[in-house]
């Protein structure tokens, strides 16, 4: 008989192979005296070091074998060993307690990583799986062991893990056909790293290293968030003519790399994709993105110890718009503070940090920080067709505080004989209500927005959504978020100016015919989503769109809204 | 020459008299190793027990002198003397440390005093407020010291002081004319017995105690905020014409007591109280309010170790009912959870409280608490006008299940043949941007709704309105609160519902007119706001402030918007 679970599909694609199970060494982290404390910090500093030469070589092979994205992981890892905080966290512990090495190590590493899972940030999250990763990785010499398993593996499997770290998935192989996990989200390493290396999974099952044994044969559907154990010949058969089927699309999919993005009846919107840093454009160029909707910044400015230079960042700005070949790139400016933490900022602690002092309220306090940037956005700017956004935006004044020191900026740069574009637009992202509420307000100010759904849905409803216990109330398709998303695009196109989406609707399939039907001029998502929202809208009519938006107005919640979309035929298949 | 100091105006009124300055014993409270941590705990044992006595004096003596709403101030302070977790926690330091009972006191207190500042609920404040004054009597016992300088005043004085805890104010006897003090805002337990006692106080003058001197003589002017250190004899005689007019200015409102909430054109609107408890029903109804806008339910299950029981609210509410006499009374239902923690619920730790599980969604979870408050409001509603209201509503499926639930309540009554009233109105705080950006679709499912403008501000805005560093974007005339309020009240009337305000804004002179115009059908504040506020509406036109808010209409900031109410004349100086 076989088995079925269901995670969440975090990399398309269907894999049929053996189950590989990776095993967790059971490492014993309980706490022992010891004798000198001196010693025992010598024996953590000798396991740092080795781990230290051990990712050097790891990181050399995947700048070979993957690419400098990936590379820059273990640049990351290599930062964590060098943290004073947590190296000296470590220590400490190691004297104040009298304690052996392996248990203060993992004390230190789970503040951290417990600190930075609590943050509403895939960066900083990332950070969690870094240090837990590395810990481990300092661990396992503590310990003596070796954990090259998955190194080994010399015939085609489906490996399934509770989790996987990059140190995991730098060893994936060929053999690899695709992967299942016990927890993880979309937006998780393991699922990153997935839909990087085109091999489908579905994680976030919770129970496959429960369920699954050594060798199972398995069916990885990771265009649903399946996997099938066990299956029957007529199971196999299926999911067969399956992937050959996804297969045909990929290439439908392929061939609209470089069409337009244009309705049935003839109404064009613009496609384009985030981005976090200029190693993401392959991926955008690679799926015909018609620009960058969302250059989100923070990565500029994580995991280092000092602000990045005027110079450092006009550099990858001006990578990333001279790679785009004029076309348009939305450069977000710096959306820190709150949550996202910067150590050398030294921000105040909030008990609030999602209401708190963040993006636009701090860089207007800041104001050397984000002179700054806007100095290396302005220098870029004569290198590609640059738009720059502010984030967190909330009243009038602060667009006009903003964009009086743009000006002030562009002013100083002109008298010491730099080159400017004379045509930047200048907006704002629309993610707190007060902005969408009032936009015909802020449409008078600014070139154009952007709403950013991830926050507008969280404060509307006034609903954190790493909460476990609201999270039922983060609803995209609440009455509200439509009347508020209509009332931006109203405002923007009243005033002549533009309206795009850059949150994580602008990419839904459900999303796409109402915002379609609410006149958006630019969708931007990731850059994987480009190409099933251009089939989509491509398939759609703008007039179809607009009658469903009406029917849509008149639903009392969420799931009406939903279900309308669904049941209207809207959603491809 | 005289000097001037600013604050905010706390209590109304003028006090001109000579400065006592209230002295603040210093402490040492540094940490000393103890040889017996036994005897420690026996030394601090007695203290406590000594300072229950004096405790149970103080109470005694305010219940005769000022009734038992002062005196239930003192019941709060002998529960924290009861606390096991606060009692055990110093303890349980004296133990661990061998630390002097001085030291664990003020480590566990501040630890206790830091978390409830924290929480934005004034009765946890307050209770921040109770630890310190309690901690602080304990310790003068600790010391052998007493603290009885303010009974001592023989003649006419303004008491300066950093702060006036509730054991202060207990000694302030007839010949204090007034107060000021560094710290405080409008709703510190110092201003809240000023308003009380009726006389004149400006609190969070900042530098008050730096700047005075004993025997100072000084003007207390509690209408502006100000406090005038050594005034000329024309500053005297200005004041003592100011305090004429102010008399006479209280002669006017209290004819207005029994008259109704009419516009010179001829437009009546509802002017109604908040409350807290059925103790502040006396205020109500010197003040002449028309009916009660919101009674907050949560003083019922705050300081206590388990939940009320259905009998022990059924008292309260129907007290208020019936006290009422067939006045409307809005009595919402529990809006505790988030930030506001009872510790008998053993609620999750939330990172964004503000954002999380609180009031409603809190009670739909947590059914049986819920029932019982639904059928103790049903049980009281035979003994007067009943309205409940649910708070923190941001989707429409929570207003059908606590309806659901009502109704269940309902029918298991009447089944046990207990009269429950056919007329009462369901109705729903609108406090979160969904609600209110959506209000058509909620106006469909409700009686009435009640706008909470604390949360709606701080959710619209993005902003926590305890975090200073935000402070400046919590704008109550912010043109999308504008725009929302008006979206709420066009909803309800649309629906042939009614919309009320019991927000501070409610009572704000500045926005009195503003929501005049918009067509806000009740005002709820506190007690003392009523009868100037039926001033200022009787003054008014309701056409002039409809052409008020078309014109605030199309200011882009709060600034303008507050700027344009005060330049029109629409507040009565």
């Amino acid at each position: 008989m076989s088995a079925s679970l269901t995670g969440i599909a975090a990399s398309k694609g269907i894999a049929i192979a053996k189950a590989f199970l990776l095993e967790e060494p059971e490492l014993d982290v309980s706490k022992k005296t010891v004798d000198s404390a001196q010693d025992e910090i010598t024996r953590f500093k000798e396991a740092v070091q080795e781990s230290k030469h051990e990712l050097q070589v790891i990181k050399e092979k995947t700048l070979q074998d993957m690419g400098e994205d990936q590379a820059e992981i273990f640049s990351a890892h290599l930062l964590v060993l060098e943290d004073p905080e947590i190296m000296d966290g470590v220590s400490s512990k190691i004297t104040e307690e009298s304690a052996n090495a392996e248990y203060a190590l993992s004390e230190v590493a789970n503040m951290y990583v417990d600190m930075f899972e609590n943050m509403d940030n895939e960066y900083m999250k990332e950070r969690a799986a870094d240090i837990r990763d590395v810990s481990k990785r300092v661990l396992m010499h503590l310990f003596g062991l070796e954990n090259t398993s998955l190194a080994t593996i010399d015939q085609e499997v489906v490996v399934i893990a509770d989790d996987l770290t990059p140190s995991d998935t730098a060893q994936l192989n060929e053999y690899v056909r695709g992967f299942a996990t016990d927890i993880g989200g979309r937006t998780s390493h393991s699922a990153i790293m997935a839909r990087s290396m085109e091999i489908p999974a579905v994680v976030g099952t919770k129970e496959a290293t429960d369920t699954i044994n050594q060798d199972d044969l398995l069916i990885v559907d990771g265009l649903e968030g399946r996997v099938i154990v066990n299956p029957s010949d007529a199971e196999v058969q299926e999911y067969k003519e399956k992937l050959e089927q996804f297969n045909r699309q990929k290439e439908e999919w392929a061939k609209l790399v470089n069409e337009p993005t244009e309705t049935e009846d003839g109404h064009t919107v613009e496609l384009a994709a985030n981005i976090g840093t200029p190693n993401d454009l392959d991926g955008v160029l690679a799926n015909g993105a018609e620009g960058i909707g969302l250059y989100r910044t923070e990565f500029l400015y994580m995991g280092r110890n000092e602000l990045p230079s005027e110079e450092e960042q006009f550099e990858a700005y001006k990578e990333v718009l001279e790679r785009m070949q004029g076309k348009p790139v939305v450069i977000r400016t710096l959306d820190i503070g709150g949550d996202k933490e910067l150590p050398y900022l030294d921000l105040p602690k909030e008990m609030n940090p999602f209401l708190g002092f963040r993006a636009i309220r701090l860089c207007l306090e800041k104001k050397d920080m984000f002179r700054t940037q806007l100095r290396a956005l302005l220098r870029a700017s004569s290198y590609g067709k640059l738009k720059i956004m502010f984030p967190m935006v909330a009243t009038v004044e602060e667009v006009r505080e903003a964009k009086a020191m743009l000006a002030e900026a562009k002013e100083e740069l002109q008298g010491e004989n730099i080159e400017v574009s004379d045509d930047i637009e200048v907006g704002i992202m629309v993610e707190i209500p007060s902005t969408a509420a009032a936009a015909e307000i802020f449409a008078k100010e600014v070139d154009f927005f952007s709403i950013g759904t991830n926050d507008l849905i969280q404060y509307t409803l006034a609903a954190d959504r790493m909460s476990e216990k609201v999270a039922h109330l983060y609803q995209p398709y609440h009455p509200a978020i439509l009347r508020l998303v209509k009332n931006v695009i109203d405002a923007a196109h009243k005033e002549g100016k533009w309206a795009g989406m850059c949150g994580e609707m602008a990419g839904e399939p459900a999303a796409v015919p109402l915002l379609l039907g609410l006149g958006l001029d630019e969708f931007s998502m990731s850059a994987t989503s480009v190409l099933p929202a251009r089939t989509q809208l491509r398939s759609l009519k703008k007039t179809d769109a607009e009658g469903l938006v009406e029917e849509a107005m008149k639903c009392a919640t969420a799931d009406e809204i939903a279900e309308l979309v669904e049941n209207r035929g809207f959603i491809i298949q």
